[in-house]
């Protein structure tokens, strides 16, 4: 089933609202969590709601944090997020990293006190929506990546958020785990009955598996490269880089301590072009570039050369268009959320008329 | 032989000088290229006069290069190369990201009109010794990465840099190229008559060559991560976002327009932890983030877990003690640029007595 954007924002508000977030924080939330589920970020966007559910069930976040910038500089700031949910800091944090590109330059704003944040691309794209550079990452709450030579997860999936803008083409958004694949991909073969490639996860024995049921029973995740013969040094220096920014320049809690309780941080920049370039010409360079890109010579003349970010671009015009699809498990889910937070379930099909456009008009 | 980092680096000099560099260049230049050579990164260092050489023949650079500031702003900076090589603007960029970060909290400056500017680590590296973040990217001149999907290469192999400072461990510093595998170790495997690994590069099929011949004559690196189904698209994006802000954020040349006249833009960023924690808790959580990564389980006992930067860390301890170690091959294209240069060779081993020290006693 396909249910429009309003209609999934008002249900992702009226549970939150219901579990006694604040309405700024619960706008900026549901904002945010609607954008992954646009973008084709299922597993970001209204799916996390149940996990989100579990942790206030276990004082793991509170809904009625008191979110509060602690410290400021020109260029800088810090937000602690009172111990609630990612989204509405983060949100914050880009804003004022915005404000502060806009006067100075480039702002750059560490979020501690915080937990999951939804789509890291979210937050770049704000930027880049701005006419600016942007980047998010972050740290997550549970392990998952092994550094190289080791035997055990001390890292969690630690995304790099990357956005530009452009003019005529669709901004440039980068939107990475440090891991060679998700979890969820590990879920999507083993329903498949399909082997993993080795490179993605390690089984029992801590080399590698290409079994998917072994691979999440392990929960031992390559980074980005795999072996170390094919760079997965690079990965794991990457995830690191980004639990230092998201969690040391911020004051959260190295997951690899293993805590028992959750304190996730968050980084965020963005970065004025015309602090460097005469108006227009970054986009216009990049512009540009991406036209290059677009024109190399293909292995397969089927499958063109894309830019990070054009999957993310089509599928938020198409679900725009036709709404966003839904599976019957996560309606399920959604359903139950309502009911035990007293507040209705709204969520019905798109009425057929303009919604059932084909995606080809659209594009 | 080994020399002495003071003898390489007058050597060094006396060439750069005869070659109209003047003096402030110089001098930056060359602690440059010689922090490479102690580092270990061999083919970033001296090994790359030759190189040079060529470049200023061919009218690629200007060695009297009138290097200036063009732009700024309080937390950034544009600084104009003059058409010179990258080392001198490269290390005025960082000292000035530096400055500025120690007055409002951040510091970016970009940088054009420039050339090669050494191993990118070493302009991090000189932000976490002043105690603060840094983080260095730059374009290359020459082509290498080739985007997923693609048979033909749109990037050089444009490294990222970061670096943090610690207190009781050496500074946290990741220099990596944004390919899977550097170009000189293609060279190496081929010396050694092996084949290389699947994912390395491509061959002339468009397709993964094993064969360090082929790959050295395509010169098709293929991006972190290799395979679309190993990642390489994330690797693919990171190289674009290195092209991005070196390139496109100082209006430098996209290496994959094919200009004739070589334009390599750099990034440069610096961030003070203390703006965002109390003075010495970064380094303190850095330190201990670093223990727990170095207690990591091991899946071989013998191989513990390393953190980025101790290979480099090791060998600057171990040259700045013994010397460095130059192959004959690269001492005779010295003694040759020298003599054609019209400066003394002054190249010699060390003294025996100091230098011969065995390294276990520095350890």
């Amino acid at each position: 089933m396909r249910v429009t954007p309003d209609h999934l924002r008002d249900q992702i508000a009226a549970i939150l609202t219901a579990w006694g977030m604040p309405a700024a924080a619960v706008a900026a939330t549901a904002e945010v969590m609607l954008a992954a589920d646009l973008a084709g970020i299922d597993s970001h966007g209204v799916n996390m709601l149940t996990l989100y559910d579990r942790l206030r069930r276990d004082g793991q976040i509170t809904l009625a944090a008191d979110v509060k910038t602690v410290r400021e500089n020109s260029g800088t700031a810090l937000i602690d997020g009172g111990g609630g949910l990612g989204h509405y800091p983060g949100s914050l944090a880009m804003n004022l990293a915005i404000a502060k590109a806009k006067e100075g330059g480039s702002g750059i704003v560490a979020v501690r006190h915080s937990h999951h944040y939804g789509a890291a691309g979210i937050y770049a794209l704000r930027a880049a929506e701005a006419g600016l550079i942007g980047c998010s990452m972050t740290a997550t709450f549970a392990r998952a990546i092994v550094p190289t030579f080791g035997a055990e997860a001390m890292f969690g999936t630690n995304p790099i958020a990357f956005a530009a803008p452009t003019r005529r083409h669709p901004p440039f958004l980068l939107d990475m785990a440090t891991s060679t694949a998700a979890a969820g991909k590990l879920k999507l073969a083993l329903q498949a009955g399909k082997p993993i490639p080795a490179g993605w996860a390690l089984g029992r024995d801590g080399t590698p598996t290409t079994d998917p049921a072994e691979a999440l029973a392990t929960r031992l995740l390559s980074p980005l490269g795999g072996s170390r013969e094919l760079g997965g040094h690079k990965g794991y220096g990457l995830a690191m880089m980004v639990e230092i920014l998201s969690t040391v320049l911020s004051g959260a809690a190295f997951v690899g301590w293993g805590l028992a309780r959750h304190n996730v941080g968050h980084f965020f920049l963005a970065l004025d072009p015309a602090s460097f370039r005469e108006p227009g010409a970054f986009e216009a360079d990049l512009d540009a570039m991406i036209d290059a890109l677009r024109a190399t010579k293909p292995l397969d003349p089927a499958q063109p050369v894309l830019i990070p970010g054009d999957p993310e671009h089509r599928t938020t015009r198409e679900r725009r268009a036709r709404g966003i699809p839904l599976a019957p498990a996560v309606l399920a889910d959604l359903e139950r959320l309502a009911y035990e937070a007293g507040v209705a379930f709204t969520l019905v099909p798109p009425s057929p008329l303009p919604m059932a456009a084909p995606l080809s008009s659209m594009e």
